[in-house]
């Protein structure tokens, strides 16, 4: 592929100039430096591309263009971004469709939202980590847009666009990438790909059960177990409980939440004067860290009675995970609280029991969003789950499964001439529904079986002279080495 | 869902405030009447949505607040993008399995980059359309990004990025989102899918002619033929070659293709005054249009010569075509030079017969992309293919396929107190692959009827008192109706 091809139409190369540019070590090894250089350098390296070969056709460089003048490409993805290069691929492939079958057995429809929404779909002004780390623009229209920190704002908003010609209860889900502009630290990213699934018009808990029951059944396939991964279970209901019992003003109820949601990462002297700043006096953030810091439902129930919501919602939520079969994954933690604005009841958060790694997931009932946005309220509630926790959990446990390529057949001509016979075998199988990894240049026959083997092919198929000329191919199978001759039209 | 549930621990709702506001009919209509509004109609029709109810729990408007005074969402997606509802995505991931199995069955690997890169390395010097229409933004960190208008680029430095680690030829597939911020004309959008396949490392024309090959074989899935769409095929190296003779510098090769990219769109003389003022004289001019006037591959042996590169790429595409087994979708015409500047060889373009609809894909070969990012150069070639105009065109054929909603089993409990068995029902079927749509609240037959017909379940699963004691449910096939009582254990 390197051979330089002359054309009588073309005007010739500059070897003399490109090949003393490239003994500039700098261009030669590192194409990086080049985006602080000079136009001159700029230039050099490309001269010096072009010389190096490459099959540039009726390609030389001949003047000083603006093309030419073009700077060096970064060639990592932009900050905190991905790429998926195949074998990364293969694992996001598998994680996603593991979402998706998980999803098909609880019966959600899969939906999906634009990446880019109007900025104001995000800003709330309960001051959580979320809208603090919006990845917002002013787009030619200067239109204020943002790329989703997050999918439910989304979701609603189809919600009350759609109005009454949805069938309530809707189960949808959808797996979307999400951004957040936040400084690099710990390695977090600026994108991720996060799993929604959303029960709408749903009062019940047994919506909240449904949905911790997804998940589990998602963690029983990937292999982790209940001695891996737990789930935190609370309802904001019992704050409310607390912030009605001292008449604080309901519109502080986001704001509240959004700062107690810090309670592990600032002292506790920094959460009570937050929560003071913003009106709540000092009896009742003794109350609030009070219940916060409860763990049974026993206990809570001593404490405020068990005639409020919030202990019946947990009650009937830890009786269905029983009938569900999954009570050994649950524990009541009253100090779960979420940090996002919107929910209103219970929350839960998958975490790793063994106390390294963030929240798996987590999710709650969201009754109020739909208000916020100007629509009717329904009921709802749903969760995320995002792709990078996960798979660091499966590494841990060493649970990441080995996905490697895997083609059925490798077909590849033995002459030249036969190129055109090796497609037409190539096209036999594949309208058989099998893969075929047609080799498309002249190779030798030991880079045919290093490429077999790369790709991990079944069998490799030889499409020689003698044979072609009786309709005939060679078939070799790589696992056992086993060959044959075979006729075109009884291949399968 | 709509009963509004008291607690003891609760500040009693404000009925007569919020009744008041209802009757103002532009907020009972009209939610987006409400964005130009006062704050004080912003915080009534908060008001009045609590008053209408929901399972508000806590919750009850008590002061204005920030939270309040937000303005009310615009429930549309953001101009020119689009939702994806459960019937728009099915439609979606229907067309995406396509793509990704006949993918598969050419052995390519799918990869992905981000859908937010640098706004580098898309911007190229030669007028592309893409070029002006790229949506790009300046982030907090004053970098320059723009939403991905393509994915070729990305994938080219993914290449120069992994470098001598990748075997070569790399045959790589992606499906991935693309933006371009174009006024919003003819039904056009802001955003689209685009399947590419590519194939990195073979400079022979095998590569064009299998990429063309993968394309063939997907329409043919579809159920379109040959006599819906056809490929019009032809080489920049003709222009190239023009070039060449009149002693036009190389830089001018991208411009000029972009140029003559458009004679379908603008009159001649434009085109002409175009050429002009980019420094081609007048009978270059005319060459070249001579040339683009070629509809066979004999005339334009006759008036090049067979010893140029371009006839012959394009005699040894058409002889693979053949072998192949898809010359009746492919024809020879110099007009097609495609929008791109960074194609060099073989140019391709699906068109509808009909003649009604814009290109359906295009692809070619860029054997020089890599060292315009400053990388070395490696023949490459490949294609672009939207998820916009093969559906108008599907649309058109009448070859939409039917994608309805598709259940296995939709399970019920026939009295509240059986909503935890009808939980452990649709566990035992989940944990055998089947998909169940539980039935989340106590709701009448009739409704479950309604909710299993749209839902298309094959089978009501109901869970009654006296066949639970007896460890039965009853089970329903609802295409004949046929009805009976199965031992739980003995359900599959």
């Amino acid at each position: 592929m390197l051979s330089a091809i002359s054309s009588s139409l073309l005007i010739p190369n500059k070897p003399l100039l490109t090949r003393a540019l490239l003994r500039c070590p700098i261009l030669a090894t590192n194409p990086r430096a080049l985006s602080s250089l000079s136009t001159a350098s700029a230039l050099s390296n490309n001269a010096a591309a072009a010389a190096a070969g490459g099959r540039t056709g009726a390609v030389s460089p001949a003047s000083v263009t603006e093309e030419d003048l073009q700077q060096r490409i970064d060639v990592n993805p932009p900050k905190g971004t991905r790429d998926f290069p195949p074998e990364e691929m293969r694992l996001r492939s598998w994680l996603f469709s593991n979402f998706r079958e998980v999803s098909r057995l609880f019966s959600f429809e899969e939906v999906d939202f634009p990446v880019l929404e109007s900025e104001a779909l995000f800003i709330r002004k309960a001051g959580e980590e979320i809208r603090d780390q919006l990845y917002c623009f002013e787009d030619r229209g200067n239109r204020r847009v943002a790329l989703r920190p997050e999918l439910t704002p989304s979701l609603a908003r189809l919600v009350i666009q759609k109005g009454k010609s949805l069938s309530l209860p809707l189960k949808w889900f959808a797996v979307g990438q999400c951004w957040r502009y936040e400084r690099m630290t710990r390695g977090r990213r600026r994108e991720h790909y996060q799993w929604n699934m959303d029960i709408i018009g749903v009062p019940e808990v047994t919506a909240e059960a449904e949905l911790i029951s997804a998940i589990i059944t998602f963690f029983k396939r990937l292999g982790i177990t209940a001695s891996d991964v737990g789930f935190k279970v609370s309802s904001r209901k019992l704050l409310q409980a607390v912030l009605s019992r001292y008449s604080i003003p309901e519109a502080l109820f986001g704001k509240v939440c959004i700062i107690i949601d810090k309670i592990e990462k600032l002292p506790l002297a920094e959460i009570k004067k937050e929560l003071e700043s913003i009106g709540v006096l000092e009896e009742a953030i003794e109350q609030l860290l009070q219940v916060l810091s409860i763990k049974s439902l026993t206990e809570l129930e001593e404490i405020l009675g068990d005639s409020g919501e919030a202990v019946a919602d947990l009650k009937q939520l830890f009786s269905l995970a029983d009938k569900f079969g999954y009570s050994e994954w649950i524990q009541f933690d009253a100090s779960i609280v979420r940090g996002l604005a919107y929910y209103t009841g219970i929350v839960f958060e998958g975490f790793d029991r063994g106390g390294k790694l963030r929240a798996i997931c987590g999710g709650g009932r969201y009754d109020r969003l739909l208000s916020t946005f100007g629509g009717d309220d329904i009921p709802a509630c749903g969760f995320g789950f995002g792709d990078a926790v996960i798979i660091e959990l499966l590494k841990e446990k060493g649970l990441l499964p080995e996905l490697g390529l895997q083609i059925e057949n490798i077909v590849c001509a033995l002459d030249t001439g036969l190129q055109g016979a090796a497609a037409t075998v190539a096209t036999i199988l594949r309208e058989k529904g099998q893969s075929v990894d047609l080799v498309l240049e002249s190779k030798p026959l030991k880079w045919v079986f290093k490429r077999a083997s790369r790709v991990n092919a079944n069998r490799l198929i030889l499409v020689g002279v003698s044979e072609w000329q009786r309709g005939m191919v060679g078939v070799k199978i790589l696992s056992t080495g086993e060959q044959q001759e075979i006729k075109l039209d009884e291949l399968d």
